[in-house]
C-alpha cells in the first residue's frame, strides 16, 4: 500500500466504491466521474504507479479480466462498443498514480476521442525509431 | 487467419511492417499513421475481432508485453508518458477489426485526448448499473 493513494484506500476498504469485480489480485469498480454510463476502472490491488512497473504476471492477470468485465459492462448499459484506456504519467492524463485501466462504453456519435491527428513520418524516420526501440527492448 | 484482414496479412508477411517485437503469440510494429512519434500497435497473431473474444491466456500474453514495449518506445522517442488504448467496435474508433493495443507516447501539451467530459450519475443510477454488471459478469 502506498500512503495517500486513493486507489489503495479503496482496495483496503477505507474509501467506498461501487465494486463490480474482485479477486486476489484485481479490483474493478465504477468510476465516480464517468465519461459515459458504465465507465469503470480495473486496477491491481498492489500499488504500482505505471504499467511498465507492474510484474508481467500481474499485467497479465489484469488483462485477462478486461474482456469479460467489458462484455458485462456494455451489456449492462446497452452500448455496442468500448475503449480500454490506460494512462501513464500526468502528461498522458493519469490523475491517480496507481495503475488503472479504464473501460469506457461507447455509442455512435457520442463525441468521445474524436480527435485522431494521424501523421506521417518523413523518409527514414520510422526506421530510425524502429532501430532505437529494438536496440533497447529487453524482452 | 481472416480473409481481407490487413493485420493478418502483416502477421503472415504479405504486407511489410516496421516490426519492433515478435514472439509466438504477439507482434508489435510502428503505426504508419502515427498520432505521435513512436506510436505502435501490439496485436495477437491469431485473428480475433474484439478483446472480449480473445482467450484469457492470449489477452494475458499481450498485456504482459505492453509495459516493456512501452518502456522501450518512450525511451526511443524521449517521451515522459504514454497511453495504452484498445478500441472495440467501429463506434469506439476501431478501424481494423483485429484486436490491437495502441501504445501512444505522450508529451506535455501535445493536445491529444484533451476532451474528458467527466459526468456524475443521478441518485441511484450508479447502483443500478453496478447491479446489472454484477448480475451478468461470468467470472
Amino acid at each position: 500500500m502506498s500512503d495517500q493513494c486513493i486507489f489503495c484506500e479503496i482496495v483496503h476498504g477505507n474509501i467506498p466504491c461501487a465494486k463490480i469485480f474482485e479477486d486476489d489480485q484485481v479490483l474493478a469498480f465504477l468510476d465516480i466521474g464517468p465519461i459515459s454510463p458504465g465507465h469503470c476502472l480495473v486496477i491491481p490491488k498492489k500499488h504500482y504507479a505505471r504499467l511498465e512497473q507492474c510484474p508481467a504476471d500481474l499485467a497479465a492477470a489484469l488483462a485477462a479480466r478486461l474482456g469479460p468485465i467489458a462484455q458485462a459492462v456494455i451489456a449492462a448499459v446497452n452500448a455496442p462498443g468500448y475503449n480500454i484506456l490506460n494512462n501513464n504519467h500526468p502528461c498522458a492524463g493519469q490523475l491517480v498514480e496507481h495503475v488503472h485501466f479504464h473501460i469506457i462504453p461507447r455509442n455512435p456519435d457520442d463525441g468521445l476521442f474524436g480527435h485522431w491527428p494521424a501523421g506521417k513520418y518523413p523518409p527514414g524516420k520510422m526506421e530510425q525509431i524502429q532501430q532505437k526501440i529494438t536496440d533497447s527492448l529487453a524482452l
